[in-house]
Parts: C-alpha cells; structure tokens; sequence
C-alpha cells in the first residue's frame, strides 16, 4: 500500500465533513429543503467574498466563471486590457479574443507580479478601456498581484477591475467590497475546500449597471438571470446540488476558524514552506510569492519532471510541477484550503527525500528544521 | 420523523454504491489515476450513447451542454428549426436567438409528439436549414418525440439533428449511430443515477464536419478543445473530479444490469404507473409518453398545487408539478434512472392517500393492484 497524498493548489483536499454532507441523499432543487441550502450557501459566499452585493453560483469549472465575467459585462469590440503573467492571466486573454474583444495585453514576466504603474499608463494611454482583467494569485507561478492597487486605479472610470481569485479567495485578504474590485471569480476547488464544479461571481453596482448595456450573447452564463433566480431561492438551471450542499458544509467550517484565522494559518504555512526551501538551498520562483501556492526553482543538476514524478509514484505524494514553458524548472508545493502543519511537513520530506534520491546534496531534514520553526506553537 | 423519497425526474435518486465512490478523497486532475479513470468513463459513454463516435464530458448542467450543441455548430443568422412543444424545447429556441440564431419555431401542442411530416414541409419549405433542434423524452409533458425519423429526415441534407436526450439517455433506447443522431446531449443527474453537474455531448463526425465552418464565440464550451484534451486523457479546464468518479461507478451499474434490461425496466415501471393512474381514474397528459416519466392530469375538483404540496409535507415524498401554463393542472411521477418496484408503488401509494385526503373520491388501493398486476414477477 502506498497511501496517497493530494497536496497541489487545485483539486485541494476535501475535509470529511465536506464529503460526507456530499454524500448525503440528493435533494430537489426546486423544493424548500434546498431553498434553505442556498440561502445559506449564498449568505455565506457574501461573507467570504467581503461583500453585501450579490455572488452568483454557476455549475461549472472557475474558466466557467471566467467566462461570464466576459460575456456579461462587455460588448464586441470592447476594449479590455488583460495582464498577462502566467497561464490564468493568459486565460482571460483567450477568453476577451474568443468574444470579439478588443484586447490590449499587459505583458508581465512569469514570476514578477505587474506594476499598478504599467496598468495606470496603459489606461492613460488607451482612454476607454471597460475593464481591466487581472489574478489575484496566478497559481502558474506562485504569484500575488496588487489587485487592490488596480482596483483603486480604475475606481473614478467607467472601467471594471475584474479579478479572478480562484487560488486566492478564502486564502488570503481579498476584500471585495473594501477594495472596489467589480467582479471577482473564484472556484469551488480551491480555499473553499470542495472538489471542482461550481464557480461563484461576485458582482458590484457598477458591474451590475455594464451588464444592462452588454451585448455579448450569453445563456447559460447569464449572471442577470441567475441573480433573479438566486432571489426566489433558486437557480435559473439545475444546479450542482450535492456540491452546494457542501459548500454550505464548507462554509460553516471557515466560519468557525474565522477569516482572520484562516488568513494567518495560510500565511504561516506559506512563510514554513518557503524558509524550508531557503533552507534546501532552492529559490522561490515568484517575486511576490502569494499565500496559496509556492513556487520554487528546480535546482540545477535535477530533473524536475522526475521530482515531480518520482514524489508520485515512490512516495504517493501529488504536487503539480510547470507548466508550458516552466515545465521541469518548477515545482509547486501548495498551502491552500484544508491544509494544516503535517501536510506541509509531509509535502516539505517527500521533497527532501525525493531531492537525495536524485542526488541533490544538501543536509537531510534541513528543510524540516526550518520548518518546524516557523510552525511549533510554544507553550 | 418523516422519511424523505426524492421520486422527480431530476435530480433522481444516487445509488449508495455511486454516492460512496464520490466521497472518496479527491483526484489530481493532471495525474494517470484520474486519466484512468476519464477513460473508462468516456468508453462507457461511448457505450451508453451506442456510439462510436466521441462523447465529450463538461462540467455543467445540461443546459451547458444543450449551448455547446448550439455554439460549436452555427453561425451567426445560421437558420435552424426548433421543436417546441414544453420547456426544453422551447429552451433550444431560446439558445438559438441568445447567439443570433434564425430561429423557424416548429410549435406543438404541449402534450403532443411533433409530427415528422410537419418536420420535412418546414425543411421544404426553408431550403438552408443548417440544424433541428428536438427533445427525445420532454420532460415538462412526459412526451417522447420520434428523434429517430426526424433524424432520417435530415440525414441526407446538409443539416444536423440535435437531440436534447437529457431525460431520455439510459432510459430508452436512443441509438445516436443507428439513428444518425448528429449531435446528442445529455446530462448526469437522470437516468445515469448521478447529482447533476454534468453535462454529456455526442459528437458525429458529420457535426465535427459543420464545427469547423461554425463560428458562434465559444471558449468554456468549445467541444474541439475539449475532444483534444479528452483524447490526451485529460479535460481541457479542471473537471468536476467527483463527479466523472461517481459516473464511472454508475456506469459500472448499468453495465452490469445490461442496456437491454436497464430499458425494460424503465418500461415496465411507467406501464406500471400508467395502469395505476388509470384505475384511480387519472388521465395521461402526454398522447405518445415517454418511459421516463409519467406526467398526469390533475382529477377534476383537486387542487394540483395542493397535492404536490401534500405529498412533501405531510408524506415525505416529493414529485414535481406542473410547470408555466401546466402549474397545478399536472403531477408527474418519474420513472427513471435508480428506480425500482417499491419506489413506483411508494409513489402510487402516496398519490392515493394525497387524493383520498384532498377529498377526490375513488377506490382506495386500486392503484397499487393495478400497478402490482404489472409487476409481480410470477413464480
């Protein structure tokens, strides 16, 4: 038996509670019992999401939920500008062409997080630029992007700042409504602890006043009529029931740890993660390293698809290595959702031990070591 | 305590067998054991379409994969004819206008099968019709429409047949090769006994023909894409994990009972409640029903609302109504998916008491003979 450890940023691991409320008998969608489920699911959302504007659950992957915040609130011919710095900042890019968008590209070396002052040209430049799409952590690199600092630059435009949270909500300090961002995108499979399947956008007044004059078709991804279902208790099409009813599950549990709380044990895990491989003597790859995911350089004189695959198949260790251009540079040693101090120290020895078997020399359990300090609680 | 029976033709009840194996722990999505279990999902959709064509998995609801089978097969001003005779096929022809479709409504009477020759004038009449859109079980009015000789009538025409099977897949024989179905749809939480969250497509080649000319935007449904990552062993954004993990194990099951038995099954449980509700003196609303769900007129003098109402409350057991222009004047008990005897003689049984509490007048358990003379299994 080789027991098996899920540790990337997505899937993440699914607490017990979660999977058993799953597993409960389905309930129908259009009767009282899963009307109450959703109430409570969407209250929860607001309060995770920091907002008192509506969040819309969609059935889907987060791309679905990408999608909309598109199709929504801009026309053909829009201009838009996507910062691109990894694979999910591409994504929106992608997304804004496959619409007919006019997309303007702010490209942002993998790794570094972009300059508000980039964003703030490019506006200045461009004049009428309906949104801004930009990641709050770009899960391809490990990086935080100062979407607050973007959110502020649009506030006094007749611009969207549109965020896709998807490995950041729930994880660290996104606060909607504070920071002014229009729509924020996050998935279920993330910091909200559920397996992959629903998407949830949140929306602001003013997103909600584009959305009247947007004339991209859309039907499935209609967050209008979404929103006037969710009012009455329901969804506009069948919905994910047994993932909502774990969300709700989900939810309950985040609130019992408290927000704050659950911002801080990321915070450590990530600050273990990193001094751990300071201490094996690897470099982060993320300038701004976010609270979610660490990145970190494959050292020279090892294979990286074999870490990732030798950690796989000798210790039942998943994590995700790079990808495109990245693919065998990085490794990426997650800390997001239901992740507590063993799982990073499982993750933290699986690479140690993985990194001697392929004859890296460094001090075995040095990593630990390091570790271990950041995560002892004291007396 | 009042014991709960979900007994409504979507979301249909989950196998203890498929709710178990979703409660497992979750699946990196980019790892060989998810591939593996991707691929004998995706055979055994190939299995359950009778098809030898691919059958592309999304992460959504049927609705999603009811605009994918619009999205990936049209232009823009593209004319295609819609058969409307309840809420989904009206829901094709509102997918239609959403991307700018020219929508040629073919309107039948709620209740009524469409007429094939009414089909072949329309297409006669129209010369350039690119695609027709019909509904294989109708599940608003409990109607089947003959998909198989509207499919014939397009086969040798530059026009495709596409069929919303959402409630008709797994329940009775819909052979997508056979009949020369183009383009098949279905979704996860009928009669494959899964919660819903995904939505299924059938792709014939003369369709992956037309997809190559369609331009209507598309990026989370675009089926091209997802055809290429399917075929590499991996879906082109994050799957619903659970989900395809619950859908191999369901269609383990139907594997073992056998296509064959699964569909008779499905028979002799609406020949069942047929017979029942003609004893208790209840006419059918559909003139050709559909084995997956019966849909019944309300006795004169019976509040519909009130007896749907009734059975939840007060008997734990709930059916849906009528929808739209049928609210209160329909029941419909659903045959479909993981159902067996003593949920059809639960549902009939429920049915008489409701009616006997709200005053109808009739003999009480003539229902349950009628149904028990179909389904006694003899010696």
């Amino acid at each position: 038996m080789l027991k098996q450890y899920l540790l990337t940023a997505g899937p993440t691991p699914v607490p017990e509670r979660v999977a058993l409320a799953m597993a409960q008998p389905v309930l129908y969608h259009r009767a009282p019992a899963f009307a109450e489920v959703l109430k409570e699911a969407l209250a929860g959302l607001k309060w995770v999401f920091q907002t008192t504007q509506p969040v819309i659950v969609l059935a889907g992957s987060g791309t679905s939920g990408m999608e909309a915040a598109v199709v929504n609130f801009l026309s053909r011919g829009d201009k838009a500008i996507c910062i691109r710095g990894g694979k999910f900042g591409e994504r929106w890019s992608n997304l804004c062409t496959a619409h007919g968008v006019q997309v303007i590209n702010l490209d942002v070396e993998w790794g570094q997080a972009v300059r508000p002052a980039d964003v703030q040209a490019l506006l200045d430049r461009e004049g009428d630029v309906r949104a801004v799409f930009a990641t709050a952590s770009e899960s391809s690199t490990g990086v935080a992007h100062p979407v607050g600092e973007i959110a502020e630059l649009v506030r006094a435009r007749d611009t969207l700042c549109v965020v896709d949270a998807v490995s950041a909500l729930g994880a660290f300090d996104v606060p909607m409504d504070k920071w002014g961002i229009d729509v924020l995108v996050t998935g279920s499979q993330k910091a909200l602890m559920l397996p992959p399947g629903l998407a949830f956008v949140g929306v602001s007044e003013k997103a909600w006043g584009a959305c009247k004059r947007a004339n991209l078709p859309r039907f499935y991804l209609d967050l209008a009529r979404e929103r006037k279902s969710q009012d009455k208790g329901e969804t506009a099409f069948t919905p994910a029931i047994s993932l909502v009813v774990g969300l709700c599950e989900a939810l309950r549990m985040l609130k019992e740890e408290g927000l704050d709380n659950v911002f801080a044990r990321h915070l450590k895990l990530a600050d273990a993660t990193r001094k751990a491989c300071a201490a094996l003597g690897c470099q982060l790859f993320a300038a701004s390293p976010a609270p979610s995911v660490t990145a970190v350089r494959v050292p020279a004189g090892v294979d990286g698809s074999a870490l990732v695959k030798h950690l796989r198949t000798r210790y039942g260790i998943t994590i995700a290595g790079g990808q495109d251009h990245l693919k065998g540079k990085i490794f990426r040693i997650a800390h997001l959702g239901y992740f507590g101090t063993f799982d990073i120290l499982t993750a933290i020895s699986g690479v140690e031990m993985t990194l001697a078997d392929l004859g890296y020399s460094f001090e075995l359990g040095s990593g630990i070591r390091a570790a271990e300090q950041v995560l002892r609680v004291g007396v």
